[in-house]
């Protein structure tokens, strides 16, 4: 028997029951006989004030050509380590003489002798067909997204995951959080299951539990072993075979989906590799439920730790042949022929995040339903306009691809410093910490190595008040646990970021502080 | 018995139970014995990439100094009506070569010879303290919105409005819409009664119902007799007197508020008296419910018609001072003495939609629980520091208000030209229409008179199709009634719209196109 995967099915009730309808739009089927419509008609209807009525008439943005470029100005030549490591505080980079500065060589080397400025301009009306103007961008718009931005969402999937099947589409959202909680809204009913791993996002779990779904964890595997990737793929498929008996309280519940942040994982850092992935989308089908893939972090995809050597190198970084041959992990998307992974991107991390910007790419169906979701805000205008512009100047796709090469050479570079300094310490030269060394993202996981006797939940909270005194602040693992009591003993790990940081010098300083503050901790019997 | 207002007491059992707390942040109440704060600690636990990631390194803006600029440097010198009539087309106001140049002239009539230019530029950092730079516009925000913003808005709010307590304060969200959702979500419990407007915004109603709550109607007024305000508050004083008669299947539920337009009516356009106002808010104390205000267009204060002389005047603007001695129509924040009001504005009509920008006006309880609300999400950043670096530019809340004033009286010569050519036309003379003069805001309601025995449902349907066959789109009040059946034999009438015109041509072609359709249809016999 051949079951079609149909989205329908899996749509909550309240998405089943909505119509989508408008007060000022008729519907054509109430025509009386002989209606023809009006060959240029007037719109008395809609309450949208025109144009003419906004006080911006151009907008002019000057782009980067590298990020943290005027930092970088000051050490244009790939100086060593030190030098860079020189710069402390936030003021420096920016001053404001440095910053208004033309720097021929910086021209010559990162517009690579193009001729090309990097400024674009946005007039109110008037812009060529792949921009946005001003006329369109402050104007209310359709709730999907400008038609600019779906078209430019679906070229970049195109090009990047080339999804297995032919019926998807692109809908741009304020934001991942915004695309998880309408995803939600459409999909789980109350008492619906989600799988969702161990330690996760946890504005997830409070929109599941909101909707009167039931999250239930999926074991974190922690361990440094090479090829450990996290996601312990055995626990998951003895649990779905098993389910009845695990969990007897949700014996015959639907388990509607998994939610998974597979590359960069938050918080541990882990990304899952291809034999993972494909087992996990077996299991979807075999159990039938959908794979909600949140991807925030994957385009910084990261190598294995090594020593870094000198200051960022500003030349180096990957074509996008070889970011796709071998750098960027699949998304479930790949592996999809049918439909059932819905999956979130957000431009905070390879953009900025005040744009309030992603979009969610997935079957047109589960996109349909949430176009009719009534409560549905569309993201700002002035954000659609100021990407797509923005990306346009760069050269479209690719040349925002060039734009994420750049923002990720600078995340590798971070990463191996920060492994580096903590490396080096003596707290992980005495065991008492240990790296999960992260392939994508911007967070590493750092291990605390709290002998087994010990209270584990109380000593880490203790040392999380120590390294605060410490000066530093991280994340403890217990805070990103689906159920805590399920992680009580698995949650001895701190969640670093290496994405904050003004520059190389906090990160070895945030390195150091960490470090020393773990030694102390050990030293004093782990005692605050 | 003295019954002191307590806001707590009307909120939601949702929003009761609502906890705040980011999972990167501590309780201090958890530290131990001795614990100090670090100087000057780092942050690793926030997920926020440093602004050197952001690829804008500048945003400068060029700001109108008059609403249809462009347009009007046709005809600078307040030409005849004939003149501007004669501008056809969407294309001609925006022509690129009119578009770019400078007008001696215009510069000195409307920059009032003041020399100082129309430009503001957005650095990436050290803005001055009221503006916002891109590193903290582009950046992950407070979900109450930027300072910068709160503060402008209760300055502005305390300068227009002045609330009779002190508690209040503002809160940023995105456009009115997701305000209403907001204070909707906090406020309302499944069985809560909702007063509305007998025609009202059709979403707020899709809000309400979605939380289980109901939405009563309260009859509209729409006679066009000198002095009618549209709402009729003996019905609503008698209803609820006697609740429990009229709607016995909802004795003893919480009225929990009364949702209100009150000024420029969505969709009849009229603005409450404050007499009105005065009376509704001691119904409100006396039953104890409050008061939703819903104020998008109120800024528009429209003068009673007078039939317009020549084109629009660019030296005739308000005085501040005149706008609010004798214009400006009074929130009910102005009666408000305990906090029993929450009104919402948006910046769509005054500034641009696409901002997705407003804010609430509320007592500070109210305000709180919003920001417990977890699904929240802030608006666009970016949107935030395009409207605060112009209201900066433009003179901050002063500066601001002389914009509105500008807009307003645009607004004002739209109205006068529509009704004008309404009221001129042999459907008028005939009879067959009626107009219902707007005090202020962006709509215009045309009463159609069908004659008593008709079927009016039926008979305005048809007209409503005959209309888009003669090329003019408006909404029948109908399909704004927050009851359909409550509403069968008051709905009568259509919502004209003189926002999204792109000029004076298009208002008089538009108000043709109207009372030809209308007076074909009488005519034929009220057939199609």
């Amino acid at each position: 028997m051949v079951v079609t995967f149909e989205p329908q099915d899996y749509l909550s009730e309240k998405a089943k029951s909505r119509s989508q309808s408008h007060f000022a739009v008729l519907d054509p089927e109430t025509a009386p006989p002989g209606f023809k419509p009006h060959p240029s008609p007037i719109s008395f209807h809609f309450g949208k004030p025109n144009e003419g009525f906004f006080p911006i008439e151009q907008i002019d943005l000057t782009l980067a050509d590298f990020p943290f470029q005027n930092y970088l100005k000051s050490g244009i030549t790939n100086g060593s380590l030190e030098s860079l490591l020189n710069v402390k505080g936030r003021s420096d980079a920016y001053g404001q003489n440095q910053y208004t500065e033309t720097n021929a060589e910086w021209e010559k080397v990162y517009r690579r002798g193009s001729g090309s400025d990097n400024k674009a301009k946005i007039p109110k009306k008037g812009a060529s067909k792949d921009l946005i103007d001003l006329a369109d961008g402050l104007q209310y718009s359709e709730y999907r997204g400008y038609p600019q931005l779906l078209n430019f969402t679906k070229q970049f999937i195109k090009r990047l995951h080339n999804p297995g099947y032919e019926e998807w589409d692109t809908f741009m959202c304020q934001g991942a959080s915004d695309g998880l909680l309408k995803i939600a809204d459409v999909l789980f009913n109350e008492g619906d299951i989600v799988l969702v791993e161990e330690f996760t996002f946890p504005p997830v779990l409070g929109q599941i539990a909101a909707l009167g779904a039931i999250a239930v964890p999926v074991k974190a595997d922690l361990s440094t072993k090479a090829g450990n990737d996290g996601i312990d793929v055995d626990y998951l498929s003895n649990l779905l075979e098993s389910w009845g008996d695990v969990y007897p309280q949700y014996k015959g519940a639907k388990i509607k989906a998994f939610y998974t942040i597979p590359t960069g994982q938050n918080p541990t850092g882990f990304t899952q590799s291809d034999e993972t992935r494909t087992r996990v989308y077996e299991l979807a089908k075999k159990y039938d439920f959908l794979i909600l893939e949140d991807d925030p972090y994957g385009y910084i995809s990261l190598p294995p730790y090594s020593a870094p050597e000198r200051a960022l190198s500003l030349d180096q970084f990957l074509t996008i042949d070889e970011y796709l041959a071998s750098h960027l992990a699949p998304s479930y998307l790949r592996y999809d022929t049918e439909g059932r992974v819905l999956r979130v991107e957000t431009f905070s991390k390879v953009f900025a995040p005040g744009l309030r910007l992603g979009f969610v790419v997935a079957h047109k169906k589960f996109l349909n339903a949430m176009g009719k979701f009534q409560l549905l805000r569309p993201p700002s205008g002035t954000s659609q306009l100021i990407f797509q512009n923005t990306v346009e100047k760069l050269g479209g796709v690719d040349g925002f691809i060039n734009w994420i090469l750049k923002v990720r050479e600078t995340y590798v570079h971070r990463k191996n410093l920060l492994y580096h300094h903590i490396k080096e310490s003596d707290a992980y030269k005495k065991k008492y910490v240990d790296i999960i060394d992260p392939l994508a993202g911007m967070f590493m996981s750092v291990l605390i190595r709290i002998p087994k006797d010990e209270d584990q939940e109380k000593k880490m909270g203790l040392l999380t008040w120590k390294l605060i005194a410490h000066g530093i602040n991280a994340v403890p693992g217990i805070k990103m646990a689906s159920d805590k009591s399920f992680s009580k003993d698995n949650a001895n790990f701190f969640r670093l970021t290496f994405a904050a940081a003004e520059n190389d010098a906090e990160i070895l300083e945030g390195a150091k502080r960490f470090t020393n503050g773990v030694e102390d901790f050990f030293n004093n019997d782990l005692n605050y």
